[in-house]
Order: structure tokens, then C-alpha cells, then sequence
């Protein structure tokens, strides 16, 4: 594995090998162990052209814990603006000296782009509505850890399917080791012919999952929010009740409270959410070990 | 001391022991000693949502100094623009791993908020119009390593009271210590019952001063800068001249020079305005070292 | 040498001098050698006040391969928005606890304004049309080191030359260490009366170069962008045929394809433009040691 630009190529022991290392860091952090440095010397280069908290601040905080140098580059403050191509902007910032890219963007494929332009690893943050692949690892890690396994799990993705790069790598992750997965979404947001099972009535399959997944609507990528949409595929007070007694919520965050998710099952013992965030950066440093790391 | 949100809950000895921490910190970064990395494998993440130069960068250098990683939440390139509630990003940057969160925010009482949020220590960096308390501590530590403590010294702050974050920390801090504190001001901007002494005429308070601590006009807050303020509380040359000789001139910064402060006089021997710039950084370890050293 | 705010003080011994020293940082990055942290406990502080991607990143770890704390001035996030002056912002960011301030700024002079406010050490990364001395140094590094030395070498710079601080540091530099200098340029845009060789022509003087030094047109500073300068100055395929067999294509960064260099020619072997880039952190690094790594 040169870089992570989409899941799809990991295999099931990949996944697993990589859940099994994130959750070794987590317990080393909430342990409060001295981390071995292993990235000493290097230097993770954060290039993300869309904004960001979550995933930025947490590739930010994994590459300092593993000891990397940190360089952000931030394209409003760049020569960008001067009528420089992306090809020459990432070139010039690998050969100013870094081991390893971070790349989120607006356009699909662009880190598949960067990572063919590179010789240096490159992890995808994001790209359009296709992929964001530690994403779908640090959900694996939380639920791996939440349930002891994959073993047997039912899970829904709700929502906004056909805008949202959460659900591209994490419907593959989820298959791929074994969780039995559906798609929930209105028609127009529901992808055809993945091979995966699909259900346009959140209220037929409720009450036998053990993970409920909405997503944001992505309003910035075409989707919009409407009363219908609201009323149909909102995890409310209800749809929560609905559930089984162990079955956990999780988003990936930032959660547009009152849409897909009521305000009070946002904070009810069933989230998973903040657990979601603790497992970010512990996510990220088994990938930029795997990638980076020894060199 | 879980929190720094408000200077009042600090009594005497709380203050000066905070100052003389501040003050050995200050001699060993005057005299370039090795500190000691008592934050190694700790995380300050800096969340302002105003503008900062010397708050910002000096909460980011203490960190740096003490051996902390620092992240820095910048909200124009973050999730809020995707409808995140404050919370919820509150709640996100300390999952991923903060343990002390400094907050700087237009609204007051958002610092007090973030501590009841989340679990982690908390330190206000400037709310509002109500509180900056270590602008009040790097100015005790700024007058008590100059006159070699408080005993009898008499100041007063002049300019645009109710607006000022600043003078809400300050006077609270000043009377603790026991020095004897005269608000001065026009009418509109000294607040009434605070059990302060007030005056509305500078010239009649100005000869019998050992500190003088002109304010800027917040005019994001309300202020509005008048040729009859300039003329009635600029602390020009002929009021720096009625000073006595040893009474010094202090002010938090960003000075608008011309204003609240005639350009000479504040370039004037008897200005410790860089000495309180100096006096920031080994304040703000201080607290750090306080809050989340240790732990 | 106190500050690099011009190369113009440099002598040849000088000159010569950084480049080994860069040199020495090159190879130890490329042979991952373990970097001396000499500016360990020393802070650097970036006030880029125009953009920049390479130089500004560049300058960062730089600074953290040495072992200093790094501080970033953003001036669209601080308090210059509150009406401060240029002059308090660089002594308050002084005062805060900066070794070394490194500096770009649109206009001219800033840079030596800077030094003389404050006593620490400054950096001209650029100012206005006037100079950039550590892009001139990284590109002596960048020929030195291809070449095996300045002896014999004709090099042209091309384009834009009025309006270039890069060209004005680097007809400097060049003609110190012994090299054979031609400006070449559209009337308008090359300089009269500096003692260099100057040529309107750059098919007469194509031909015996061994260095083709191309310049962006600068349209912020009042550099027009036509079709006639385009025939007349673009490197392109037909002029790169024309070169000697080992002549050498350099540009300082941002490349605008298509206009002051053809696209294929940007990428043909003789393209030292990557390698331009990476010597950027060794010759900051040398700058950097030279200036405040003893201190």
C-alpha cells in the first residue's frame, strides 16, 4: 500500500490489520503511554481545498503524536491565486520536503491525480462525493470496539447516499468485512445496481439494525433539505424508541441537528458520535504509519 | 482551578501566586534557560472566533514552550459553515484529543459555556464585552515586577469602560491586590454601583497616579471615537507631562495611536506597553501550567 | 550580518560561503541524516503579508529542522483589522518572544523598516519590485550544485524584469560570484543604467547560455500579459530546441504555463525547477543558522 486514495483495493485482512493498530493507539492515548515517535524527521503536508475541523485538526494531531513536522497549506493564502496549475502547486510542495500528502477537494479524483504526480504516499481527506476512506476506518475502529467485532452486525446508511463520500468508502469497508448492510434514502438519493441491498422506508428496517447511520445532506453537492426528506428520514425521538435496546447511532459529523438527526437523539446514550471523533486520530496514525512510517 | 473564564473567583493569594509563577517563567526565558516540557504529549487547542494577534500567538507560544502540541481551530475554513451548532464543535475538538481549550468569542459567556460542555479545562481568552483575565494577569505580573509589588499604588484605567473585556478583568484583579483603582471616563461608557471610584474629568486625577491605563474605543462593540473624547481623555503630552515622575503608562494593545493615546507618548520612556507584550507569554504558562500541567 | 533583508552587502566569500553551507544541509536531508537542533528553545515568527505557498512553507521547516517553535502571523486574522500600525504589530510580535522575524510584504522597504524597529534578526522574503535574497541564494545553491561552481557560466534572465524582486536579487548575486549576466526583456521591462548587459532580443542571445532564467509577468505589480511578449519571450519549444546541449531551464515559482514558459518545455529534462524548490529548505536553513542559530 503506496497511499490511501479510496478503500476499495483493502481486503478484509488489510481492514482489519489497520482497525487492529488504530485501536492499539487508542488505548495508548486514553493510557496516556509515550508514543514512539516513528515519524521523526518527516514531514506530513496537510493540502486541504475545502474547509474542514474534524479531519484537518485530527490529521494534524496524529502527524505531531507519531513526531512529524507539520506544514499546512492553505489555498487562500497561496501562490494559487497567482495562475499556478495544481500539478505544479503539489509538485513544488512534495519537493519542499514532504514524506507524505494530505489531500481533501472538491473534485473526485484528485487524489488519485496527486498521488500519480508524486512519488510520496497520499492519503485522501476527502475528495467531491466520492471517497474518504479514514472515515470509513475510524467508523470500522468504533464499532469494532463498541461490538467486539463485525460479527453478525445489520447496519443502515440513511440519507443522502448519492452526494456523500462517507457512505462511498464506508459501504465498501462495511461489505467487506462482513457487516449486512442497507442503503436507506429517498429514491433520487439512493445509488441503483451497487449489489447492495437498498430500502426507500427507514420505517420497514428500524427495528432490526444494530447500527443506524444518517448522513448530512450534502447541500453543497446538490442535495436539499425538505420537510418531506425531514419527515420521512429523520432519526427522531420515535425512530430512536423504534430501535433495539443495544443498537448504537453514529454520524460522521458535522451533524445538522433537527435534519437528519432530532436534537435529543443526537445526545442520547445510543450515540456513537463523540466515541466517532475520540477514534479519528488514533484512525489516522495506523494509516500514516502504514504509509509513512518506516520509509 | 479546573476553568480560567473569569478572574473573580481568584482571590489574593490565587493572583500573586499565579504572578510569581509568571514571573519565574519570565526570568527563565529572559535568562534562555531549558524550561521544562511539563505539557509533552498534551494538546492546547486555540478556538477563536475573533481576531488576534497577541492573545493568539502568545497562548500558541506558551503551549510550544511547555511542550505541548497546539492546535489552532480557524472558523472560516471550518465546519461551522456547514450548520455545526457551537457545541457540537466544541465538543468535536476536545474529543479529538484536547486536554485545555482556549476560547476567545464575540458573545459573552461563551467561554463558560465550552467549560460546562466539555471535561477539560477551559481558559478565556476574551468574551465579549465582559471578561480577558490573563490580559489581567500579564498586567499584575507587569506592575508588580516593576514596583516590586502592589502596596499602595494607585491607577487608573480612562476610556471606554463598558465595552472593555480588558477592564472587566482588570479592575477586579487590581482591587484584590489592594491597589486603589479611580475608573475614569465619559459618562456613557463608566459603569455606575460597581463600588469603583469613578471620575469623569482626567485632569483631576491624573497628577496623583502611579499607573495610568488608557483603553482603546472598542468600536466593534459600540464605541464611537469623538474629537470631545480625544479632547477630554487622551493621554497626550500635556497630561503625560502632569504626570508624576515615576507613574507609568500602560495599555493592552492594539493602541490607536492619536486616540485614546498621543503617538509620543506612547513611545514615551514611561510606557511599558512591550513590557506587558513581554510579560504575556510567561502569564498564559502560568495558567497552563496551572490548568492542565500536571494533570 | 545581522539581517538578510538584501543580498547587495553579500560579497563573493559570503555568497559562497551559504551556498556550501546549504549545500551541507542538502545532502544531510537527502541522506536522512539526523539535523542538529540549533535553534532549539528559539522562536521564528513568519508576517507573510502577501501571499505565498513555497517561500512561506519553505521558511516553516526550515525552522522546524532546526528544532525552533514556529509562529504564523496571519495579518487577515489580527489586530491590524483593529486599526494598529504596521510598527506595533512587528514589536508587539517581537515582544511576544520571536528570535527572528522573517518577512514579506508588498511593499518596498518593509523589510529594513522592519530591522531597524526591532533587534532581533530579519528576513526579507520579498518586498514589492525590490528584492528576494533567499530565492537568489537557493538558486546559486541550485546551480552551484549542478554545474560544479559559478566559472564561465552565461545565464540570461528573461521577462518581466522591472517589476521582479526575484530578478532583483539575482542579477546581484550572479554577477558577484563571476557569472555572465544578460537581462533580457521588452523595453519597457528591463532596466536601464545598472551596468548589466541588457538585450530586447532573446533569439540573438539564446544560443550561448547556459542558464535561461524565464520570470513571471507580474500583473499584481503592473506587468501586462500580451500576445506580442509572448512570440517575443516565451521559452518555448522552438528556443528550447535551440539551446546547447546542457543549458539549463530555472524559474522561480509560480510558473503561468503558457505564457513565460511553453508547457512541455516546463517539464522537459532541462527543467531545474523541482530541484530549485528543494534546495529552498537547505538555503532558509543555512540563513537561518547564519542569522540566529548561534545567538
Amino acid at each position: 500500500m503506496k497511499d490511501l486514495t479510496s478503500i476499495k483495493p483493502l481486503g478484509r485482512n488489510d481492514l482489519e490489520g489497520l482497525v487492529a493498530a488504530a485501536s492499539r493507539y487508542r488505548e495508548a492515548i486514553d493510557d496516556k503511554q509515550h508514543l514512539d515517535q516513528i515519524m521523526t524527521g518527516k514531514t506530513v503536508s496537510l493540502l486541504f481545498f475545502e474547509p474542514s475541523t474534524r479531519t484537518r485538526l485530527s490529521f494534524d494531531l496524529a502527524s505531531q503524536r507519531l513526531g512529524a513536522h507539520v506544514l499546512t497549506f492553505d489555498p487562500a493564502r497561496s501562490s494559487t491565486i497567482k495562475g499556478e496549475s495544481l500539478r505544479d502547486t503539489v509538485l513544488t510542495i512534495t519537493a519542499i520536503g514532504s514524506d507524505l500528502l494530505v489531500v481533501r477537494h472538491a473534485d473526485e479524483g484528485v487524489p488519485d491525480s496527486v498521488a500519480a504526480w508524486t512519488g510520496v504516499p497520499v492519503i485522501n481527506a476527502g475528495d467531491g462525493a466520492n471517497e474518504h476512506p479514514t472515515q470509513a476506518l475510524l467508523d470500522a475502529v468504533t464499532i469494532s470496539r463498541h461490538f467486539g467485532g463485525f460479527e453478525g452486525l445489520r447496519m443502515a446508511i440513511v440519507g443522502d447516499i448519492v452526494h456523500s463520500r462517507v457512505a462511498g468508502s464506508l459501504a465498501h469497508a462495511m461489505t467487506t468485512v462482513g457487516v449486512d448492510l442497507t442503503l436507506v434514502g429517498p429514491e433520487e438519493w439512493t445509488p441503483e445496481n451497487t449489489g447492495l441491498k437498498v430500502s426507500h422506508e427507514l420505517d420497514e428496517v428500524v427495528a432490526d439494525l444494530d447500527v443506524v447511520y444518517p448522513l448530512r445532506v450534502q447541500t453543497e453537492r446538490g442535495g436539499e433539505i425538505t420537510d418531506d426528506y425531514i419527515r420521512r428520514f429523520q432519526i427522531d425521538r420515535a425512530r430512536s424508541a423504534a430501535l433495539g435496546e443495544d443498537t448504537v447511532i453514529m454520524h460522521p459529523g458535522p451533524m445538522n441537528r433537527g435534519v437528519e438527526i432530532a436534537e435529543e437523539v443526537a445526545d442520547s446514550p445510543r450515540s456513537l458520535v463523540m466515541e466517532q471523533v475520540r477514534n479519528g486520530v488514533p484512525a489516522r496514525m495506523a494509516v500514516l504509519a502504514a504509509l509513512g512510517g518506516g520509509g
